[in-house]
């Protein structure tokens, strides 16, 4: 499978890295407007044609797929001249800046029977495929809440506040472990420096009483990245930071029963083992991208998808309507 | 000074233990309803007298002050009742169940001159009392954020949710540190056993672009008690689970600058040494009842006065006006 | 049973404690040399008879047993003056402070048919007997290594060194749980401030290459209790600091193999999960006490009796040996 | 400067990365022994010239220095030939196998008045630059201890024991930290799977009653590399593994005193302040590499010369007789 890449910023370095040591994948050619990034990209990869215009790379003959790596605000038009030309598309979440773009890209895709994958990393890792697991087993039982905690100090982006920054990735990871879409969202926060929130919280009423809670900031003096998830059975902690042992399962409860004759709810704890399984280990975006090679030759749909990308942007959306009322509850 | 204790629940006991010690202070009468929490008292402490009878506490004229440590809905009366006999009150957080009743209390103090201090506890530990000391110093320049999270598994309570469990440590320190009331809250949160919300947020505005937020929740299987607190100049992780080094204090910031002829804002980092300074010791409990004999010896008015219970209060009864309606913004 | 203790100082204050609250068990006097300690003692235990001499308490005809909880070199001659006189005896750690005194104490306990036990606390947490447990269900595989570390800044101790001081948990843990006896001893270390070791090492060669060591510190900026142990088929972590989650099995391994034709030795590495199990709770103090009245009610032999005592005394004075020539080894 | 690299195994390919970036030098050749490994060496480098041969590199004539990154054994006979050829030499840690063969490349090197800089890369770290730091500028007071712990699973060398494979970084730490050699030294252990000891720790005694302890481990479930530095005025924990605040100075310290009339010595703790300071960042191979090319350069003499690593090499020799003794006291 030929590949073209669309941006050698940040994070196109690692898709370009990935794509050219996949077994099956080839990486015909790199676009990249800033002239240092595509001198970076040419001394790296000698091989490769690094060209500025996005265009060409997209209207290539060659070119089986396209990776878009841009910012946010550029892939609804790449993604779409992409599909237009009969490419496949890898693209960088959020999928797009609104949920229209995202409900056109879709819609396209499906009528040009052509394959779209949203980059939701952390659904490829060893510990959310574990959680995955835990939750379709019913190891946890019913769940009651889901509260991640993602903080650090920097970086700010200029085009959009820390909840489009930061929240995709547990919003990604939400749809993927929740049953349904979220009923409503209330999302605060507060901007101090550049005009775009840098402090945000995040509710989400999901259905059966399940509700989620993100906690993102750029100002904080400590990197934190911890998601609880509670269940009926049992409860998780997962901290993304710890070098081993990044997930713990706990055997702990509570139940709910009454005493003849008592009308007072009575609550027990129920308290057991901790338990740490070991992870798959190995690159995310690696396995991601490899998934995405396959899934585009065997036709089948990749579970993150453009659809996975549209449920995440309407989160983002809804949380943002949200924001700007300081916090009012917007349903979906 | 002579004290009258009302309730040997769960707190009482250590209210006890700590007017017994203390220079200046005795404990002549305990009330308590439940026969088996008399026994106990009267057990631990063979020369007070234990009664069944708070009214009978409350009316000896032998008593010049009473500690209320019985349940929240009983506050108010007994408080109240204290008052119109003549005796100064110590009296468990939260303050009262509704703001009204306490500024009902806050008014009849005033008239019959006595003191009112609310067991705002956390307020006379060592890390509160050096958080405030480098906040007042303005060693963090101004503040960002307040952000806390305070979860474990139980204990439910049965007649409040929570909120007004977990989240009065918070609001009254939040009270002490930030300058000027909260604009606005929000709260959010859900229930899944007793019908009471056992995991909520809550997102406080306050003036000057301050925001803080509280996440507590009785369903976590570990315990956290971590605050971050973000400023100007400096950041600080207080976490009081930590042996030693319970506050870390960061010298990161970061600053908003404009290159010349540039329109979009530069963001900059700044990363120093962490500092974790060594706290006062001794117990929090005893080092406030000490405070409370003081101030009815001296007349100073208390900081922990109802005043201040009564603010944590309105915040309380605005978050559960917001949980209400599942998280609408309500103003103060 | 009526039990006499001798010594009110740091320690003895739990051991009355423990055995008032115990059922059949009761503590009819204390002896104790400081005026200020009898002082606190008779206003904690009013009912109880406190006074300076240890020889009346021991040889009280009304009292059953003696608890020995005075300094170490005073041991020997209380213990055998109880015995003389027909009591049990429980003694704190260590035992004696020769080995000599040890054999003595041990024979004429067995001669006069009665009981001594040795406050080995350790042994009675829910740490080592989990441990325990793991060891002899050969949960582990065949034992590699024992490693502690167990260092603080203080208390210096006037009368011994920091291996006499320390060591002694550790010495009775692995006297619990390995095989056998060591077989020699070396050790190091070096006095900075009063002419006592302050810093030790300890290394104990078992039976079947099983290696033990242990790091005890008097001058240590924060303060450590971890424990591993490593085994064929499983090693574990100990760290008794930790609120909750206080051991660690890991299901690690190495194994050694060799390929046909291949003279080199090949290991290989297995990892696995990791698993905290649920530990008893419950003061250890009062289990060990309990278990004390027990045995002398039934007859049976307390596992931590004074041979065991007299091995970990052997253990120390073999270590001072070593520790006197800077570290000779010296065989048991 | 144009160097030689022989040796592309594990470490060999950071060497040449490092090497290929800095400024001022170039790697014109590489030798390697393994096929595979020749073939990622050509890969990652395609200017270079990757042979088999090590000394057709060795004596090639447009080469100014080698970097020997083969195993221990072979580092004698490498430096010997690339210091006959007129090449300085950059060799990894331990510099020989024996201190006989140490001693003879430092005379050989002064006598050609070339430069050999041994690779003791922890002393280019932040935290090691940090420490010696604070031990020049006395803000530790006199030193009473070192000691390290070192340990994780794995990876079993073939041709050395544990000692020889994780020691030499404490051992060139300490020779870079302290004062003076080792007087003596004291090491035990014991090998449990392919012969070599698995297990193994070490005492050093230097001048002015410093005491040194290693703990080295290949079978440990987890992974240790924590350093406590105690001294009079200051004491340091140095935890490697930490992602950020991996050394933590305290103001903490004990004092020896005695009171007038009183014979008994008084000992009394101070405690205050915690303190994290910030450390230079940058890969510290990175800075060896380029102070090795300045010193090339403008001829200063490394400190981590040939004489450093012979000082490591007759440590580790004494541990050595010392350890086949099972521990007996060695003096240098």
């Amino acid at each position: 499978m030929k590949f073209g890449v669309i941006g050698y910023g940040y994070w196109g370095p690692n898709i370009v890295r990935n794509l050219v040591n996949l077994e099956g994948s080839q990486v015909l050619a790199i676009a990249e407007i800033s002239p240092q990034a595509r001198a970076r990209a040419q001394k790296a990869h000698p091989d490769v044609k690094v060209i500025a215009s996005a265009l060409e790379v997209i209207t290539s003959p060659d070119i089986d797929a396209i990776a878009v790596v841009s910012p946010v605000w550029t892939h609804y038009e790449l993604t779409k001249a992409a599909l237009e030309n009969g490419k496949h598309v890898f693209v960088e979440k959020p999928f797009t800046s609104t949920s229209a773009q995202g409900e056109e890209l879709v819609n396209l895709a499906a009528q040009k029977n052509l394959k779209v994958m949203v980059d939701h990393t952390f659904l490829f890792t060893g510990a959310v495929k574990k959680i995955k697991q835990l939750v379709d087993d019913k190891a946890l039982g019913n769940l009651y809440y889901y509260d991640s905690t993602r903080v650090n100090l920097g970086l700010f982006q200029h085009d959009c506040n820390v909840l489009w920054d930061l929240a995709p990735h547990d919003l990604s990871i939400m749809d993927y472990l929740l049953k349904g879409d979220p009923e409503a969202i209330v999302a605060t926060g507060q901007g101090h420096l550049n005009g775009h929130e840098d402090v945000a919280f995040m509710t989400l009423y999901f259905p059966e009483k399940v509700i989620a809670h993100i906690n993102v900031n750029w100002l904080s003096p400590v990197k934190v990245r911890t998601t609880l998830i509670g269940g009926e059975k049992r409860m998780l902690v997962w901290n993304d930071l710890e070098a081993d042992e990044k997930l713990k399962v706990y055997d702990k409860g509570v139940k709910i029963g009454s005493k003849e004759g008592v009308y007072e709810l009575l609550v027990s704890y129920r308290s057991g083992d901790m338990w740490a399984p070991q992870l798959e280990q190995g690159e995310a975006l690696r396995n991601e991208l490899s998934y995405f090679v396959d899934c585009v030759s065997t036709g089948e749909e990749p579970f993150n998808n453009g659809s996975a990308g549209l449920r995440v942007v309407r989160m983002l959306e809804t949380a943002s309507e949200s924001l700007n009322k300081k916090g009012s509850l917007v349903y979906l």
